[in-house]
């Protein structure tokens, strides 16, 4: 926050004001007391105005904060929209703009610029600012920004606020200022109650399933700010193992043998969790991955691949998008003579129909499963490694888009791998290896970044070749 | 950092490599080899691209950030010119306010600031964000802002570089991020050796010297930053005694008996500062001084005040700029008279040759000093109460436009307070008491801030008055 | 252990250990290997010689230990028999007790002394002493310990091994070595699921159930030692309340309100739990309980009362040996009556008869409950209060001897306090609270240490006088 | 201490305090009050009682701390003297030894023998134990051993209360509980200053010579006792440079060139300090020496040996003792033709007083030095390679003797090593280096503490051979 907005003059904040009054005398109808909500609005203002010096502001921010978490979901709206008020003077932005358009030269064009920005910026992110001094001021800043994200939706005027607010969050918790933590067995229980809460890959389903993943073979890892540290940002369940894991059931599986970590030669990262919405599109994913890629490989010098285990969440939907599509290239001649006569479906079946039908039903029989693993393996390949969205050079597939630009390669399809009813309904059962090669892992991320060239192993290319 | 920056298209990096290659070959030749300097450039080029993906782009950071340390003064010039040569696209901008001109409506207006904040932003800012992630990046970081400080003065050009980097500081050492920490015999030498070399109120001499600041009576503490955690920002010094104190000299005694500290009934705050040139214009000593005010209070109930020991150092000009514009009402008659026959003076002498020769004098007689205790006394609380610089809602003196502004008063002049040759030499050897009283700093900030009234105890109010 | 212990001759060392050779040649067989048992032996013999240097002697404790913690229960047994073979050797007591004897003045006598004492010590001490240098060291020595206590039953030569181990325990566990942690939500897992284990009292059902008696209404310490940092020693749960607990169901209730806890006047210690069997006889709990009334009344200055909710467990086994004896005067003629005839037994029926009768009934209906109430309450409080084991002046009761010899008082008995199936079979579903008031705590404990005097409440001298 | 111990009858506390009652009163009435010295004996024998509970009497112990530490060196002895009273009753020991003595068979014998030890158990142990628990009272029983160590010499009583204690803190500072902590220019400056007292191998001079000390291509580890975290037990300094040292100036000197630590071949211990008199007796060196070696050689991947550069305090002292022992063989022939020459001393000089005369000179011309050299490098290694004290098997210096009962050998003789005033006079300037290789320590341990053999590397063997 620069100068400028430390010395904000009250006219503007009494303008400002003026403009939010009507929406929170509504507001404080509704919560039964004006009085109350008045008080606020006063304080929100005084905050503004750093009436009494900046340290009675940072306390009246404290009991604003307060009342917010205190607030019904409408009520946080309102609260929203009185701070969105809050924005830049226009009169003093048009007075900027008229003069970068009369900088004669190179200095004035450059004084005027910087002028220009001072002028944009809002007195809200002032508050805004005031904020992190509170104790969980933080995770305060965080949670109103879920709020935002989800009332920008019904409210455009409200989208200026978040982007103030998503500006600030990325700034702050920039690669710079978080903290890498595993987490163990020994980590504070109110830390692992969390995961339980924030594990949405594969769900935790007991404390005992939890302890059965950070076992000795186990690890996981996760992103903290200082400012928050008790919550995690994101985390990474890895389980060290010899070679790729094929099945997440038989990783998962609380009866597997423990083995010795320092035998492994492969590390699987099976489950990668955001656990703050209010710090959507700021991006640790890929910062997290080859964090722990460095630690693990220091740890343990017999790690020579670090791979995931990944759903395939769109590929039964694409599955029936093509089909319904008509795609009659989905199924070769002879693949579908295969299935017509391993399902016992009636010759004039559509492939597509065929194919739908199949993967309605519950169980296959071995003799049906041993015609549809090559086939679903191809198409998933293909899936993953060629089939585009709307952007012709992005992969179709979000976990697909999301490793490739990381730098990762496809390595391998799975048959049988997620055999549970979400595993099975999304993706036919199918997941992925994706593999970070640490030599590849910047030339693969710029000829995806840049043409849409995906990495993938010569298996796969000659699946979806072939 | 927006998205927008994060997608910055490599034409534009290029548009800006041009422009800079010029500055950065008259480097490179300096340096004894274009190759590296073309190297470093394209390294930061690269960074700002974020070639090969974001955690690349940190480690070509890390190589600059190194480069930039072993650099002369004369090339980090340079290479704060190349980096400001990656602004924000005019063209972008022309179109962005062409944008916002013809918005019709309020959320077209609003959705036209958004676009013009971004088409604003630097890629510059990007690789000073990268910078944090380095080990000692936050340092990095405030001593480029001191060498861009120096810098601006010279080259206007650096202005907006300047300006970024400052919002970038401000957000990143908000209030909410320090860390208050004691410091005392127990600290790390090199943490002390630091305190050392800042101290510039009162020279620390010695190690011993050091130790008696630190001893039980005294208190020292520091706001620190969580990625600079070796550096202190701000540090105040505090000794704990009865009453108020009336001489640095005699605070500072090595021989003095240590007193109890919970006899004590008063916190006397005789040294604060500011460590990092590159933290300028950024504020901490207010919350410093009352976050300290706040824990001292805590550990010893007894305190009943708080209150500084300071210095006056625009005393003496004052005093001098005074005479030379032959303010003939300086001195009364009485004074002068008593002046005159104290110091044995002629009588045609002006009343300010009279003083002026009398401070330029090492010692003065007793009798002489009896007569001139008085009369230095009231001055001083005229220019620290009364006297306003420029802005005439602003003290003169610096230091008291500081503590005014925190919602002090002020409380008392004493008299050979600091018969140090920098405390004769600048204020007579005078210094003056502010007291923070909690129950008025809010009120005391609100009119010295708002109508520029100055607090000051009834005492100081007579000598001015009087 | 002394220099005399650290020079061990050679000799000793293969005398003590051709004394046990048999003993592991038996044990060899056992394992299976000869060879190896003959190396570990030859290990001990070479940590007792600490051969190589102490540095050296310490590492083959280590592998001595590893051994250990492999062996079956026999083979633990053989292994003490083994260590309890390097005693003292008995020529040299046999010297120092003639030195003794013959000495013939204060100074030859007191010389003499440290001679005896020194020829006493066992050289298997320094064994033990070794294995502190161990990770997880003294965690080994608490557990043979533990063994031993349970050998020591059938073999009685293990007794002095024992002794010896029991002597460096009490030194290694003595008080000032202590920390006491408090233990929250916030601990590490691996800690919680101890408590569940160790958890004898009120059984843990779950980790909801812990959850909720370590919510911000309750309190839980434990004693731990720098060696065994991750091992509770003993452990006590806390309920702050408005007044004294009656029932132990009611303060676990899940559903029940949490309470500010800054309103609480109460402290109620509802359970206390050992956890290492190796180190019984070594007591802390009377520490615990004192150091926690000390940490709860600085932090909650509104606590006015610190009690227990304590279970009676010998109540029924004494009522039914006082039934069995014949004791005509355990109900007065009107309770016989009115137990009669609310419960509808003959009127023949002898009171011991119809008590025993009316204790084994699952549930009483509420004219019967109300008849029994003041009966069994009567009869309680002259359990805890009056009745004595075989030493007169001590209670009968060990958890009521525990509390009297802390210093504590007979606060009240209440009814129906604990209706679990363990409550109602051992103490009638009465639980008694002893009242820690720090005013009285030395005076009572040197009553009841030195006269067997206790302390009750007058409530509670009624009852048993009346 | 045993339950025994814990459970002291009050009667055995009175005995022992009338015993010591005499000896309280002179010292009350030299301190000006008997009545708090009563005070302070009561205090003592409610201690040892537990009077009040156990918790009371750590109450008590910590005022009898208080007022120890307030003690004149004449009323601490008393205070001993009051202590050491508070022994073993002399007719239970009488009565154990009986029993002892009559017993039939082993388990007789076996109990006889524990009722023996636990008669001989001494009161005042409890009252040591008790210190344990106040703040800094682990300190207060080092410095408690310094008093005795210094007191027995004139008081013989005293030696069992010593050996009491000896025996107590050798348990309690076994390896197993010391922590080993690097100490650098981070360290606290309290405990820095604390190097600068306890260094007397090579004086510290000033806080650079200290920071010189702890430069990036310089080590110093200490160990700490976890009761006592702010006091080092022993500390080591090392320098890391290429081949051995063969000046401590040159080592010492600040001017000298940083050298990069991974460069360094060698790890050179230049100075090794025990820190408190109190633990006299009780090994650390050994181990502390060992420890580091695993470190550093941890740290330094580079590192291939380790080596002290160690003084020869014994060299002058002996030589002056052969001389006077008038032994003609100290010098050849030869020798002692070419001293006379270079120094121009008259023929018939004896070799004694030739050398003596030497010694005595400041300075050395250049061609006389030349001829010293061999002369003294050889008798050097004479004396610490081969000559023994009074033991035959112990080397005469005792630095010698530490260095090889810890398994090290004599490496190198260095001339001109030590040239401050001290290391001229005591031995010509001369130092050693002695070799710790971790192949070598255990034979060479044993050979030395078995036979006394001394190991040397060949160069050494070759000067004392030759």
């Amino acid at each position: 926050m620069s100068d400028a907005a430390l010395s904000l003059s009250d006219s503007l904040v009494d303008r400002a004001l003026r403009r939010v009054t009507g929406l929170w005398r509504d507001m404080a109808d509704r919560v039964g007391g004006r009085d109350e909500a008045e008080d606020i609005a006063g304080q929100m203002q005084a905050c503004l105005a750093a009436r009494g010096g900046e340290v009675s502001a940072r306390a009246r921010a404290a009991k604003l904060a307060a009342a917010y978490r205190g607030f019904s979901e409408a009520e946080r709206v309102n609260f929203l929209r009185v701070l969105a008020g809050f924005d830049a003077d226009p009169k003093a932005v048009e007075r900027a703009i008229a003069e970068w358009t009369q900088a004669a030269d190179a200095p004035a064009k450059a004084a005027a610029k910087v002028r220009l920005r001072r002028a944009l910026e809002s007195p809200r992110v002032r508050l805004l600012t005031q904020f992190t001094a509170i104790p969980d001021g933080m995770k305060l800043l965080v949670d109103l920004r879920a709020d935002l994200l989800r009332a920008v939706e019904t409210d455009p005027l409200l989208e200026a606020l978040e982007a103030d607010l998503k500006t600030l969050l990325t700034s702050w918790f920039d690669l710079g200022f978080l903290e890498l933590r595993r987490i163990d067995w020994n980590s504070p229980a109110a830390l692992l109650e969390k995961l339980i809460r924030y594990e949405a890959v594969h769900r935790i389903e007991s404390w005992d399933d939890l302890k059965n993943r950070l076992d000795s073979d186990r690890r996981c890892y996760a992103f903290f700010h200082p400012r928050m540290p008790e919550e995690p940002l994101i985390f990474v369940e890895i389980a060290l193992m010899k070679g790729l894991a094929g099945s997440v059931q038989a990783l998962l599986d609380p009866k597997a043998e423990v083995m010795d970590p320092n035998q492994a030669d492969t590390a699987i990262f099976y489950s990668i969790n955001n656990c703050q919405r209010g710090l959507d599109g700021i991006a640790f994913g890929n910062f997290l991955i080859k964090r722990v890629v460095e630690v693990l490989g220091q740890e343990f010098r017999g790690l020579k691949q670090f791979a995931t285990l990944s759903p395939v969440p769109g590929f039964c939907r694409w599955l029936n998008a093509r089909e319904e599509a008509g795609d009659a290239a989905l199924l070769t001649p002879e693949e579908l003579t295969a299935i017509r006569s391993a399902a016992g479906v009636p010759a004039e079946t559509s492939p597509g129909a065929a194919l739908q039908l199949l993967l309605s039903r519950k169980e296959w029989p071995p003799a049906l499963a041993k015609v549809l693993e090559p086939v679903l393996v191809r198409l998933c390949a293909r899936f993953v490694a060629v089939e585009a969205g709307r952007n012709p050079k992005r992969a179709a597939d979000p976990v697909a888009h999301f490793h490739l630009s990381n730098g990762a390669r496809v390595e391998r399809i799975n048959w049988r791998a997620d055999t549970s009813a979400k595993g099975m309904r999304e993706s036919a059962g199918l997941m992925v290896n994706y593999l970070y090669d640490p030599a590849f892992i910047e030339d693969n991320h710029e000829a995806y970044a840049g043409e849409g060239k995906r990495a993938m192993a010569s298996a796969v290319r000659k699946l979806v070749k072939g």
